[in-house]
């Protein structure tokens, strides 16, 4: 940690300053500028309090040299961490994860329908909101326990585990019941208390960035849950909220090296959130593949003019198939496969 | 409701659509363009799914003109709300609430000072932190209850009413018996759960807007507290992330006369949070009453570089009756007290 | 066009608001609703000036159909346009363009090397800034004409064309006698007098995204310089601002699907100036291909730790190499060659 | 400037840096932690390039300590600065200037009776563009030289200087002589050939802020103007661009305390083209007087229904008169006048 003090700083509150640092067992180094004086803090400063040190009058900058987070950290973790979705395994050099399904879960007849559709074009997963966050209370906000059971059904028949999004501690025990990869939405990634909690499951998290998130924010959330107890930590990218009007988000492809290279932790990209947009999925979702993603999470439906929810984002089976097989010649060229 | 068709669109399908509106209640008229067809909606279209719509392979673009709010929209409610806390009202012509008080509560003795020094130099509530919503696992997460009873002890020593961040349902009793004025985080605002939740409390909600949130999205998340049931909502600007550096946040004040013209609810300014810095918060809270803002929520406390969160963005008592006396007289140019 | 007039607008001024458009030569469908009255206008709107009717007490809102743009969209130009450079095809189906070379041209014998290493790598023209646009006055501003004139050096010996910066109408001359492909910075994405001076240029114009610029603005620029009679203009996505610390922008993809299906003007991609780091070029410039990107312009030196400027964004020519041979293959998956 | 170096950077690297720095004249003082060494730098580190520091191979980060502006810096220049125009003092304890006028000359009867209504309504400057930016080629582009000579008229009768957008230095000649406030305009504000010019200039500039710009980018740009020999620069916030859909820019006035801070130079307040909506021009000119900016500019038309551009922002005239008669008084409170 590296602390600069103001112009004119009397000595006296220098000395005090360094007294404080070495109370709290970490060693100070001392450069004497023109114009500022640096404090060089060596050893564990994970135990000070950045914006406490910042309050001093006398302070004029403080800046940590480590990143703040340990467990998702590759500097502590070298090798990649595969995460196990009912048996799948995701992340490393495993096979790249298809991920498909409708937005909201819509019926028995419908999410079975839909998984078979996914099942039938490469997929691997089955995904289905049953608790829909939306902005408006006058929106359709899911089926609810009624929707999970019925992609059980939906599991029961194909084989496909099952992907849901949990928005309330109260639908936990439902969810370490039912739910293969339990998904934390985009507005719940600075949720802590949630966070804490699914950190306490045993079932493996679908972490997606918040809409105005930065990558450390996300790999900090992320470790609110590994702190909790929980490893299993996939994140998912879905589009960040920028000043663009052609699309919902702009999706940002860049996490993907950013994250292999700052954490263990694989990295899922959702382009049919991000963009909004069934036309600009197979090209996102081929990119996707090409810059290292560990699986993608893509909206099918059969009939999107009739989907309850975000139709206009989701693609038809046999697009999806499409999209999967290009995906697979792409990934070989990177030494993956799907 | 405006429904614009994509150039080439069949009549066919021209005909379904406008069936499909009908069938749902709502007339239909069609404008013929050259490119385009538009048919415009009357009627009540709450009831039709503006994405379903837009799902449709020959619709373009789908627009609402009516505002998709009504519990919390000013078109449907003329008067201002005047919201009670603990008998202090807040909004309309009523007097500019000044409420101040330590980030997070830290010991008995420093938040009863805090509470003496605040009502002192002339503020009315006290406001204090118990559960802290913090980036890292590893930081401080607050007094928890311990923190709240000192808070009780300090409103019965002053007379102050308090304010603090709910960031859980499991809380709510412990808030609903002991807090005045429950805060919602801005990383909460679209916690729709959380939201519901407070809804169906007894008290006065202090809403903060979130860091990247619009102001339509943060008056839709008033009105799930209005639909829930409870209809005293506060909106609390705390700035929003922007690419500033030399601020932690950037103030919105254009929220103060953009929510007094949309909406009939008060409007409280956070100076504090927005800039991250008390050199800036002067400035801003006189900017904010001239603005016409109904309130004032500032972080005091009597040691700053002492305070053991967010001692930075602190002013002493001094500087915070200053602060206060400054801005009665600018009240008064508006024909306001504080 | 459609136009919203408020609730409780008199008879007589929408009578004027008709009778107003029907002067300007469109014909007006007006359509009666319970809170608002809304018109639809048929007809050549592009001379009615949004602004202005907005400015109308009574206009609530006022919504364009048509895409403000012409000559760069697709709507009238089905086929994609194919941007000669030097006689070098860029666009459609033909082969993906590779542009390497240093940020700043710093000397003779450097740019031939880094010509030489870029042509040994498989590119295909070789990029270099001679006027830099830096933030400070004290910088580095690049070595002017002596910079234009090695490159000219350089393209005498490898045959590369030469791709460079314009930052004034000054300079014009300069560049239409020696650059092949002028490039318009981020920073002058919106000095429409230079757009206006490139229009009248014979060469094809390379258009970078400005750092907060939307998709339709952009398009807008390139409308500039083709309204001002140069057709030659190829789209040039160099990363946007975003909250992200740990890269420099966000490269954003999606506008590769957006741009070929809004327009039929080449898009490039340029990787190392939005992430500022040659750790995430690779992986990035896969994206950009599988994505249908119709080149890539890359930074490229041999010595990174000695370069003059944005050494920490340059890969070597080895690297330059890998990218494209990997490239080469995920081109082909999606029918393109490299 | 502190370098931070990463995990297992070897000694003789170390050392190698170590001398590169002594050799340009700065002295180096190394830390050891326990992950990383860091260097802090003593001495004149203006000469120091960051960039090239960054693409060492081990360097992990680069911090500058002192700010990248000197002229503009009030560190090394305690005193406001006056601006003169035209006679009359902007900036220090002065009082506030109200600059008032269309956003666009339309023709020489209406800037006279623009002026005549700007002062009568105790306005001291009056502003007009004739040469307007505009995102689309065909929008009306301003009346040009025609423009600038009414407002030289304008000011004949009335007294009033006069305020207009300078947009390429082709144009420079005729601003010296006739126009006494240039203004450069947000999408030129890093338009460094143009900033390079007007600092040749012996008139005043007005620099407004970027739409997405950092307060150090704009203050790094009045540094160029500085640095090129003209002193007489003053800000002029106009807003940001940020998510929000309710104005069109978000004016920000933490501007205000934060420049008087860092700088020695005046500011300025634009509400009108910030918000876009005259509705919003008051509480937000009244909140920017009690900030303690130095000057207001203000949109004002007689018939805002009938402007050429932008009448949806044009207050009245007796409507400024109102916001100058509200602003005094606020500005009394604060030991200031209007």
């Amino acid at each position: 940690m590296i602390i600069s003090t103001k112009h004119g700083t009397p000595q006296i509150e220098l000395d005090k300053l360094v007294s404080s640092f070495e109370a709290q067992g970490v060693r100070v180094s001392v450069i004497t500028g023109t114009d500022y004086t640096v404090m060089g803090l060596v050893g564990d400063t994970t135990r000070l309090d950045e914006k406490r040190i910042r309050a001093n009058p006398y302070v004029d900058n403080v800046q940590r040299i480590s990143e703040p987070y340990k467990l998702t950290n590759r500097l502590f973790h070298q090798e990649d961490s595969i995460i196990r979705v009912a048996g799948i395994p995701i992340g490393g050099q495993e096979k790249i994860v298809a991920i498909g399904g409708p937005c909201a879960v819509e019926g028995e007849a419908e999410i079975i329908e839909a998984a078979r559709a996914v099942k039938g074009a490469g997929g691997h997963m089955l995904r289905g909101g049953a608790y829909k966050p939306r902005t408006s209370p006058y929106a359709f906000q899911g089926l609810g326990t009624e929707g999970i059971l019925e992609m059980v059904k939906a599991r029961e028949i194909t084989g496909l585990p099952i992907v849901s999004e949990l928005m309330s501690e109260e639908r936990i025990d439902e969810f370490e019941e039912y739910v293969d990869l339990v998904q934390i939405g985009a507005r719940n990634m600075q949720n802590f208390q949630l966070l804490k909690a699914v950190g306490r499951m045993n079932k493996p998290i679908l972490l997606k960035r918040g809409l105005a998130s930065t990558i450390e924010e996300w790999i900090m959330s992320a470790e609110y849950i590994m702190a909790s107890g929980n490893p299993n930590v996939i994140f998912c990218e879905r589009g960040i909220r920028t000043f663009e009007k052609y699309t919902r988000n702009t999706l940002d492809l860049s996490v993907v090296p950013i994250l292999k290279r700052k954490s263990h932790l694989p990295v899922i990209i959702d382009p049919s959130h991000a963009t909004g947009d069934w036309r600009y999925v197979e090209s996102l979702s081929l990119a996707a593949i090409a810059a290292g993603a560990d699986g993608l999470i893509i909206e099918v439906h059969q009939h999107p003019e009739a989907a309850w929810s975000d139709g206009n984002q989701s693609v038809r089976p046999e697009r999806f198939k499409e999209i999967l097989d290009k995906g697979r010649a792409i990934a070989q060229v990177i030494g993956r496969d799907l």
